[in-house]
């Protein structure tokens, strides 16, 4: 077999067999394909698509590349969520420890990855000394136990993705869905799950800017999850906006308690509800998903998801007492409003640019070696569809240095305030197995 | 500028402009720009194609990407004429002599190649002790004096082509018209020609499958020599049968020197002459293609063109008693027939079968490191369209190993006889510049 031949049959609009990708992630994983092959190989994709049997069995062999993590030494159903990515998205740490209240266990491997926030875990570590280092022993006890840990990921999980991952990133063949899919889904059977929930976000600050492009992505991973045998819904939500008021890490670690306190804003809960009401049904709590919502509010209302989140926080080191009063993370030196040059509903804020305008205070990475400052953030006080007076403040920037300029013109270029707007939907689609 | 953004580009269908091409060629050049985004930007060409002025800008970018040969000295306009390659290919053998005996200066420099049968170099190297090494100074004064040498392509030319070239052999990124377009115009750019002919194949044995791509690719290549200030026509000439009777070395230029003496196969004729005219005219000796012709007919009748073959040989070297022994250059130890197994007419003579089964034999390279063997080869007794009775030769194996078993089960599966057929139409079309 021949790398050259496999690309041209991929070109020419023929589908790969089994063996054939096999062979493909085989040797590209030990480096006898050379990445100049491989991204020829991956641009023809972005061209000619894959069939979902070719997604599947790509997604197999990539996530057999390496390490793959055995999580049978923990009760239940292990159950993953993942997200395709988004400005604000402060889901995991309000739905990890409220799922873990209904006995559903929730073992976090997260990364920390590059974009406009930090990632799982830097958010988590933006309380002060929590840890995200255990000991695997330590790791599958703290699940049984208290049913949700989050720990860095360890091992060599999924290798040929994240060769590949790297070298689409430089040769413009991110934005195709085969590849997008493969990536997510080779990852998550790698890490143990036995189900997996997906968030598919659409819109300015995700990867797939129209609902048809998400749904296809969305439709292609939960069939390809479910012919690699894994029970897989998917959600396919906005991220036209950012999602919930807080873009910033110490500041999403806010509004998360908030939200744990069943305080937090509406679409950052209509979110959280949604996707851990798929995982319940997943985990086999309830099949009904009007009922599995109902055990999720009362969970929130009776406190228990709070206090779960604060035994976490003990459990991992972490200084409890920000449960109480959160607000003792918020350190920034530099507080600077926005306010409104005239009057009128807030019809637009484009998520990425605020992603990026976040960034720039130092909220997240933009090369993998970058420092994150987990006191900097944006903090909105409004959204989408809200009435503004013109010189009513829009947001309040949270800084660790005054020079401001560059980040409040960003802001400024891309909230828009016109004569009417309505809150999008949130929710475009929900997307589950046969 | 980021290759990753020209890569983008080009994949969504947008344009390049000089200023982009350039960067990625001297980039590419200097090691800056990396074999495997370079892949990716060729397999994006594939599907997305380029215009005119994107091709020329490749073009010239990359002809000037290393030595560019400056022809000055010589006197007259430099025609140039490129083949895109063809099995039995003895045109420039008769043409270079022939076309200098109308006192257009041939200063050919050429490429060994791989193939089914040796490049031009290797031909003439076929002739005893002739020399394709010559210093610049005897060179220059060899084509103001005789007006033909030819001599190995010396300096670096077009180097960005070559490692382009190389990388699109193994990335199924070699069947796109602007990736050859640009490659061969580039090589003849650099080496220093006023205007260029050029021989575009169609057929079994040439690059061009079907006579629309084989136009497209001519009219492409016409297009982009006149926007790059050389005056450029094309021919597109029959390569479903091997041109001429002889397949090897040596057998080629025995072919050659029957041409050169008015006994040649046909459609080499109308070949050599309808590229000679073409020289020609570029060379500004006529504007008139019949014209052109029978200036050419009269140098073959009138022995002319035989001895400016044999002055061309004695200038460099080579042994010129073979000019009127020709027959002593076939010195292959197993001469092995091919007898018809029925009657009838032949029907088909698949071109790149045969130049495999010549290749096989010795007569041309697989690898870079290959040795050839002059002497070998395939003298054909019948072409597409003549009648032949049940055990009469088709044609004689030239060989220096008995075991000529898998060259014959070649053969024998790729000549077909049948009921009627006539010769193929050679010439398909002429395309010139604006």
């Amino acid at each position: 077999m021949r790398m050259v031949d496999l690309i041209e049959k991929k070109r020419n609009g023929e589908f790969l067999s089994k063996e054939e990708i096999d062979f493909m992630i085989a040797e590209y994983t030990s480096g006898e394909i050379p990445d100049y092959q491989m991204s020829a190989f991956a641009m023809a994709v972005y061209f000619q698509d894959m069939t979902d049997e070719e997604i599947t069995h790509l997604t197999l062999a990539m996530a057999n590349s390496g390490d793959v993590i055995d999580l049978s030494a923990l009760e239940g159903i292990k159950v993953d969520k993942h997200s395709t990515g988004g400005v604000g998205d402060t889901t995991t740490l309000v739905l990890a420890p409220l799922v873990a209240t209904l006995g559903v266990p929730v073992a976090k491997m997260s990364g920390r990855g590059l974009g406009h926030t930090g990632g799982t875990l830097d958010k988590f570590e933006a309380i002060p000394h929590f840890s995200i280092e255990m000991s695997e022993e330590k790791f599958i006890q703290s699940v049984n136990q208290l049913k949700v840990a989050v720990i860095g990921q360890s091992g060599d999980l999924a290798p040929a993705d994240k060769r590949l991952y790297a070298l689409r990133d430089v040769t413009a063949t991110v934005e195709s869905v085969p590849m997008i899919a493969s990536s997510i889904m080779s990852k998550k059977i790698a890490a143990g799950a036995d189900a997996i929930v997906l968030d598919v976000t659409v819109g300015d600050g995700a990867f797939m800017k129209t609902t048809e492009e998400a749904t296809r992505l969305a439709q292609t991973m939960v069939r390809i999850g479910e012919l690699a045998g894994r029970k897989t819904m998917a959600v396919i939500s906005d991220m036209s906006e950012p999602l919930g008021f807080a873009i910033g890490n110490s500041l999403e670690v806010v509004e998360a308690i908030h939200a744990l306190r069943g305080e937090g804003p509406a679409d950052l809960m209509e979110l959280v509800y949604t996707l851990a009401a798929q995982m319940l049904m997943l985990a086999e709590v309830t099949d009904d998903f009007e009922q599995a919502k109902k055990m999720l509010v009362e969970k929130i209302e009776n406190g228990e998801a709070l206090e779960k989140f604060r035994e976490m926080v003990a459990n991992q080191g972490g200084d409890v007492s920000i449960v109480d009063e959160p607000e003792k993370l918020l350190t920034a030196s530099v507080k600077k409003e926005l306010f409104a040059e005239k009057s009128g509903y807030i019809t637009r804020m484009v998520a990425d640019k605020i992603g990026v305008a976040a960034m720039k205070l130092g909220a997240g990475r933009e090369k993998k070696e970058d420092d994150i400052d987990f006191a900097v953030g944006i903090l909105l006080h409004k959204k989408v569809g809200d009435y503004v007076e013109v010189g009513e403040s829009l947001l309040t920037i949270h800084a660790n240095n005054e020079n401001t300029h560059e980040v409040e013109e960003i802001l400024r270029k891309n909230i828009f305030i016109g004569e009417n707007a309505t809150a999008p939907q949130l929710i475009h689609g929900i997307i589950t197995g046969v």
